[in-house]
C-alpha cells in the first residue's frame, strides 16, 4: 500500500494537488473554520509561550509564518499547527537546562530549538523515516501526556496564585510550594480562581446549556471552545475596573504591534549541542501527537495521510518559526478537532488563521497587553486537565499487565524526573516489552483433528499424533530476538525418548525469517541431519519462500517443503522409520 | 518452555547439580581439557592484557579467581572464561577515554570497569533480563566483530614493528603511521614477523601436516592450538641468544610471582560514572559473544543452557576479577571450542585451568618476563584475523539488502568512529530494521480457491471473490508500530466503489494484539459501524482471543468472530446486502 505515485514537485508540495481543486465553496468553509480557530489560538499562543518561559508575543509570532509553511507543505486538511501544551512544557525544560549552563537568553535558545527540531523533522521526512516514530506505543504516550498535563497544571499555580514557584518536576514544585505560598496575592487568586471556575463550568455544562437554547450540538460545542477568549476579556475588564491590573494582578505587558522580527540563526555550536538532544525528543513527541490527531481526522473523512509528508510540513513550519521569532510548534489536538468540526476543508484554513492572528496583532495589540496572566493560566489548566487520562490506566492494565506497567512507569518517571527522562524511559519500555514478547513467542506442538485437514495444539484439543512425526508451530516471525527460543524448543523435542524421525516446522505465522534466524536454521538442519532426523517446512508464505530460495538452507534441507501441514502429515505419517537423506524440495507459493 | 523448575539453592548454583554426578571418569576428561586450555590461555591472557593497555600480569590475574566463580555459578560445561579479544579492545577504548578525563591509572580504571560490568550482568541475571541482549542481531554482531578484528590487528603493529603507535580508530592509526614508521626496529620486526609467519603457517597447514604424520584430525587440530606457546618460547630463545631481549626487542618484563593482590574497590563516583556506559556496552558484547558459543556447544551435546544463569556466572566472574587485580572478561570463542573438543565435561575444567595458571605463575614467572612482546602481538593478530568474516557480508547482502546494509554500516562506523559508537549504531540499526519491517508488514486481500476451504492472495491466485465481502490478511502481529498501516489498508478497501458490505480480518498470522492496536481496532469498528459495514474477525488464535474477551472491541463488534476464514465466507457470501447491526459473537479457540 502507501504508494507514492505522485511525481516531481507534486510529491513534495501537496498544495499543487488540492490547490487546483480550490473553489468558492471550499474558501467559505475554510474561512469560517479559520475565524473560530483564530479566536481559540490567540489565548493559547500567549499562554503556551508563557508556559515555555518566553514572552507571550513569541507564541503569536510562532502562529504566523509557520502556518503558511504548513499550508504549503503539509498534507492534513484539518491539522491546526501552532504552540502546543506538551511541546511547550518540553521547551521550558530544555530552556531551563541550558540556562543552568549559562545560556541565559531564553529567546535565542527557543529559536535554536525550533531550528534544530525543524531540521530533524525535515531530514527525517526527506529520508522517509516516518516509521521511526513508531518507537512510541500509545500506552506509553498516554502515560507521558498525562504526566505532562499534571506538571503543566502544577506550573500554572505560579500565575493563578501570583506566587514565585518554578520547577520541572513534581518534587521540585512540591518542595518550593510551602515557602512560595506565603507570598500569594488574593487579587490574583480571585481573578485566576474565578476564571478557572467559569472555564470549567462552561466546559462541563456550556454545550448542554446552549443545546437547551436550541443550538444544535456541533455549533454548541464549537461556541464553548470560544469561552476562553471571552472569559479572559471579562477578567481583564473586571480586574481593570477594580484597579488591579498591572499592580496586584500581573498582566502580559507590552505586545509589540506589527510583523514578527526576522531572526536569522547564528552559528552557536555549543548552544546547539546542548539543545540537540531536547530537540530530538521534542520532534518525536510533537510529531507523534500531531500525526495521531491528523490521522484520526483524515480517517474520518476517508482521506489518506502521508506520514513522511507530515514530517516535511512540520519541519518546514518549525524552521519558519525559528526565522520569525517563534518557538517549537506542532499540531494541537483540541484546535485540530475544532478546525475539523468547523468545516476546514484544506490546509488553506491554516493560512487564513495566520492572517487572522496578524490582523489581531496589527489592530488589537494594545488590548492584548492588559490581559491578566492569571486568566491565561486558568485556560491552560482547564485545557491540560483533559490530557490526564486516568481511566486509560485501568483499561490498559486490565488488557495487558506489561503495557499497563510501562504506562505507569512512564507517568511516574515523567512526574518525578522530568519530561526528557520520562519520554526516554517510555520509548525504552515500549521497545523492551515488544522484544520481550517476540523473544518468547507462543508455540505449540500440533496434531491433526481427526477426519479434517486442520491441525491444532495437542494440549488444547483431542488430536491425532504420530510419535515419529513432531509438528511444531511457532506463532512469531523468526528473527534475531527469538532464535535461541527456537533452538531450545527443537532441542526439547528431539531429545525425547524415542526421538521423532521427522520434525515439521509449520510456518503460517512466520512472516519473516531474518539472516540471524536463517543461519540458525542452517545449523539446526545440519545437526538434525547428523542425528538422522528429517527437517521439513510447511505453509511457508510466498514472500518468505521468495527469499529462502537460493539459500544454503533450502539447498541442503534434510527434508521437504510442503504446501500445507496436511500434505506433510499425509506424506510422513505411517512411513517406514528411515530418515530422508536426499532433500526433495517442492515449491510453495504465497 | 524455558521453565525454571529447580528450587532453592540449586536454581542459583548449577554446581550442586552436576557436582553430585561427578566421578573419576569426568575428572580425567576435565583435567585433560584444562591442561590444553591452560597452555592456550597463558599467551592469550598476557597478550589481551597488553591489548587493553594493562600490564600483562593483569591478564593472568583475570584467569584465576574469575574461573573459580564461573565454575560455581556458570551453566555451560564447555565455556572457557577469561580475557577475550573484543572485550579487551573495548576496555582499551574505555581506559583511553577516562585517561583523557584525567584518570591516569589504567589499573584502577580496569578494576572499576570489571566491577561495574560484573554488577550489571549479575543484576540482569537476577532479574532474568537475559532477553534484553536480543537487541543485537547476528549480522550487526558480525559487522562489529569484523571491525574489531581489523582495529585489533592494526593496534598490534606497534608491538610487531617496535614503533610508537596508538589510536582507537582506523583514521587515528593511519594518521600516525607514516611518522611512527620512521622509528621502527628491525630486530623487533624480525622476531614479530617471524612469529607471525610461523603462526600463520601452522594455522594454515599444521593440522594437515600432523594428520599426514598419522595423527587423527581432532588431536591434530588441538595440537595446532598449542603452537602459540611453543612459537613464543622459540622466539624468546632466538632473541635471547642474539642478545636482543630487553634492549632491541621489548619483553613483557617483571611478572610478580604468587597469588594475585586483593583489590577491594574504592568508592570513586566520578570514575565510575565515566565508566558506566562503556561497562554497559562491554557487558552486552561480552555476554552475546559468550552465550552464542556456549549455546552452540550446548546444542551439540544436547544440553540446555540457561541464558539468565549465564548472566549470573559471567557477572560473578567479572566481580571476582575486580577483586583480584583483573580486568573485564568473558567466554572466549576459540578457547571454548578447544575446551569442548578436548573433552571438558563440566565447569570444573575451568577451575582446573585456574589451578594450571596458578602453578605456572608460582613456578615459571621468571621465564614469562623474557617473552618478546612482538611474538605475543603476532599471536593476537593471527587469532583476530579469523574474526574478520568478509564472506558473511556477501551472504547476508544477497539474503537481505537491509540487513546487509546494517552490517556494513556497523563495520564502517566501528572502524571510523570506534567501538562504542559502532556497537550503539549496530543496536539502533537492528531495532530500526526490525521495526521498519513490522511497521510495513506484508498483507493481502484473499479469495477462495474454488472448491476448497483455502484462501489465497487475490493477486497471486485464481480465486473466487465477492464484491460485498472483503477478506484481508495481515501477515504480522498488530502492535503499536503498524497500527497506522492497518488503518491505511482498511481505509483503501472501504472507499472502493461500491464499498464492501462486510470486512473480514483473518488473523492466522496475528500473534499479538497490543493495547495500541486494540484501541485502533475499536475506533475502526466504530467507524465501520457508522458506515454500515460489518467488521468480522476470523482465525483468531487462542492466546489472542483470551485477551480480547472482555474488551470493548468484542462487546461492540459490528460483526462476528469466526473460527475459520471458510466459515466467514460460508456465512457472509451471497447474503442479502443489509448490514449487520446486532453483533453475534461466536467464540473461537486457539
Amino acid at each position: 500500500m502507501m504508494q507514492h505515485d505522485k511525481r516531481g514537485l507534486r510529491r513534495w508540495l501537496p498544495i499543487l494537488d488540492w490547490g487546483r481543486r480550490y473553489d468558492a465553496g471550499t474558501l467559505g468553509d475554510d474561512l469560517l473554520a479559520a475565524l473560530i480557530v483564530t479566536l481559540m489560538l490567540i489565548p493559547q499562543a500567549l499562554a503556551y509561550a508563557m508556559l515555555a518561559g518566553l514572552p507571550p508575543v513569541v507564541g503569536l509570532y510562532a502562529s504566523l509564518l509557520p502556518l503558511l509553511l504548513y499550508t504549503l507543505l503539509g498534507s492534513s486538511s484539518s491539522l491546526s499547527v501552532g504552540p502546543m501544551a506538551v511541546v511547550s512544557l518540553m521547551t521550558a525544560a530544555a530552556l531551563g537546562r541550558v540556562a543552568e549552563q549559562g545560556f541565559t537568553d531564553p529567546i535565542t535558545a527557543a529559536l535554536g530549538l525550533a531550528l534544530l527540531s525543524g531540521s530533524i523533522l525535515l531530514v527525517m521526512g526527506l529520508c522517509r523515516l516516518g516509521f521511526l516514530v513508531n518507537f512510541l506505543s500509545r500506552p506509553v504516550m498516554t502515560g507521558f501526556v498525562s504526566a505532562s498535563g499534571i506538571l503543566i497544571a502544577g506550573s500554572q499555580l505560579r500565575h493563578l496564585l501570583g506566587i514565585d514557584l518554578t520547577g520541572a518536576t513534581l518534587p521540585a514544585l512540591l518542595k518550593q510550594l510551602p515557602a512560595a505560598l506565603g507570598g500569594f496575592s488574593p487579587a490574583t487568586l480571585a481573578i485566576g480562581g474565578g476564571s478557572l471556575l467559569l472555564l470549567w463550568s462552561v466546559r462541563r455544562w456550556g454545550g448542554r446549556g446552549l443545546q437547551r437554547c436550541g443550538i444544535s450540538p456541533r455549533p454548541a460545542a464549537m461556541l464553548t471552545r470560544l469561552a476562553p477568549i471571552v472569559i479572559i476579556a471579562l477578567a481583564a475588564v473586571i480586574a481593570g475596573s477594580a484597579g488591579w491590573l498591572g499592580n496586584r494582578v500581573a498582566v502580559i505587558g507590552e505586545v509589540p504591534a506589527g510583523l514578527p522580527p526576522l531572526t536569522l540563526p547564528q552559528w552557536q555550536p555549543e548552544l546547539w549541542q546542548s539543545l540537540l538532544w531536547p530537540a530530538v525528543l521534542i520532534s518525536i513527541v510533537g510529531y507523534v501527537e500531531s500525526v495521531s490527531v491528523a490521522q484520526a481526522l483524515a480517517v474520518r473523512r476517508g482521506e489518506r495521510l502521508d506520514p513522511d509528508q507530515e514530517l516535511i510540513g512540520l519541519g518546514g513550519a518549525n524552521i519558519a518559526a525559528s526565522l520569525t521569532g517563534g518557538m517549537p510548534i506542532t499540531g494541537g489536538f483540541s484546535r485540530s478537532v475544532v478546525n475539523f468540526d468547523a468545516g476546514a476543508r484544506t490546509p488553506a484554513a491554516g493560512a487564513f488563521t495566520a492572517l487572522g492572528i496578524l490582523l489581531v496583532m496589527l489592530l488589537f495589540s494594545p488590548l492584548l497587553r492588559e490581559l491578566p496572566m492569571a486568566s491565561l493560566a486558568a485556560t491552560i489548566v482547564v485545557a491540560v486537565l483533559s490530557l490526564v487520562d486516568l481511566p486509560a490506566f485501568a483499561r490498559v492494565w486490565r488488557y495487558s499487565r506489561g503495557e499497563g506497567a510501562a504506562m505507569l512507569v512512564t507517568l511516574l518517571t515523567t512526574l518525578l524526573l522530568g519530561v526528557e527522562i520520562g519520554i526516554l524511559v517510555g520509548v525504552a519500555m515500549s521497545l523492551a516489552l515488544h522484544l520481550y514478547g517476540t523473544s518468547r513467542p507462543h508455540s505449540a506442538e500440533v496434531g491433526r483433528i481427526p477426519g479434517t485437514e486442520h491441525f491444532r495444539n495437542i494440549h488444547r484439543h483431542a488430536v491425532e499424533t504420530d510419535s515419529h512425526v513432531a509438528i511444531l508451530r511457532v506463532d512469531e516471525s523468526l528473527y534475531f530476538a527469538n532464535v535461541r527460543y527456537l533452538e531450545d524448543l527443537v532441542t526439547t523435542v528431539i531429545h525425547r525418548d524415542p526421538p521423532p524421525r521427522d520434525l515439521v516446522l509449520t510456518c503460517q505465522a512466520v512472516n519473516v525469517i531474518d539472516a540471524t534466524a536463517l543461519e540458525n536454521l542452517e545449523t539446526l538442519n545440519q545437526r538434525l541431519k547428523e542425528g538422522g532426523i528429517g527437517l521439513h517446512l510447511a505453509e511457508v508464505k510466498g514472500p518468505v519462500m521468495d527469499r529462502l530460495s537460493g539459500t544454503e538452507l533450502l539447498a541442503s534441507l534434510n527434508g521437504r517443503v510442503f504446501l500445507s501441514t496436511f500434505e506433510a502429515w499425509h506424506c510422513l505419517h505411517g512411513q517406514a522409520p528411515t530418515p530422508l537423506t536426499h532433500p526433495d524440495i517442492a515449491t510453495s507459493s504465497e
